[in-house]
């Protein structure tokens, strides 16, 4: 059964699908360290903010990974492992908060729709 | 209210949306040509295709914007108002097709999702 | 006749190619308003520091183009043709400056070596 | 002593570092998978070969990289370590032949010129 009409909260959920999506290849592989990841954080926070239907987004970078990878020129690149986002959408008076954080039991950076605040 | 039951049809929304905006930011940018498009486009749909949940995927890249956009090299960067995509996604039993293209109204390629199938 | 002995001039305009080609790949479509170029800006600029052989870099975005291509959502995705990089590579004793600018007859947006600077 | 004048050899060298920059940061983190890696080399081929001054490449995935690398969906993202490159630039009349490989000892993709070729 087809059914075209489409939810306010199907729709939030699409959009939120759309800015981690874009988020994680827009940033991947940027060149950071210690020092800089944090003007790296501000800036996919902000990327992502301007973006319609965003209603709030925090993005962190783990420390003890970068760490780990650093290279030895003292850099390493922003992987999709190093990830934990949080941010949500809004479509009328649909709701939705996601995420994107690593996964230890599949090994992968998951994307996943935490909640959805419908309210009526 | 919260409702943290989500269903299918959110859940398939919300892997649409990944995908068109991860196949958004890893593709535009990238240098092509007329003679060249057709191996991006077959470039850009396996790799969407390899992904979780997508069931099928279609790109389309505008010839006549590429022709217009060329610069005196003979190539251009694939912008994301050439695009034309179409694409599928399925949980469980609810399948979302989506698209990708460009809004003449709004000047600006849109994302939006096109039927939602609900076999119940 | 093939030359094998490569000298430090040449390995220094190697190195300042490699970082303004990473650089506009990396950057070039993320969403950016006037808002949040600031961020951007220093995001661009620290990332390239970070890597072998830099020795500074200044990266500019152009205010004037950022306003006139803003959507209606209020922001734009910052292309190639706003941007404006100085950054200087060096390897040995020698230095080379090289730039990212618009050329406004080529309509392209041109990298340049400005000038090699050899210790002798 | 500041020498303005830029040879040919440092012109191609130049040329040479911004393409494989490019390269390296539009396609890394792109999905693929064993049945894929063909059209995606293919496609990094082709877009590189549009740009000015390149007179050939040739790009390599490593199968045994993205084969020890495929997550439980059955794919993986294109990463530096995995990518085998080799292109020729030219300026006038050298020639630079530079190349992007896994370093072992680096534990790092390094690009590194091969050979200046300099018809006098």
């Amino acid at each position: 059964m087809e059914d075209s009409v489409i939810s306010s909260r199907e729709e939030a959920a699409f959009e939120a699908g759309i800015k981690l999506g874009a988020l994680y290849h827009q940033f991947t592989c940027t060149p950071i360290s210690l020092a800089t990841l944090e003007s790296v954080e501000k800036a996919m926070e902000e990327s992502v903010s301007l973006q319609p239907f965003v209603t709030s987004v925090r993005v962190k970078i783990d420390r003890e990974k970068v760490k780990s990878s650093l290279n030895e020129f003292g850099y390493c690149e922003l992987d999709g492992d190093m990830l934990d986002v949080r941010l949500t959408s809004q479509v009328d008076r649909a709701t939705v908060t996601a995420k994107l954080s690593y996964d230890n039991e599949l090994e992968y950076p998951l994307m996943k729709i935490v909640s959805i605040d419908d309210e009526r």
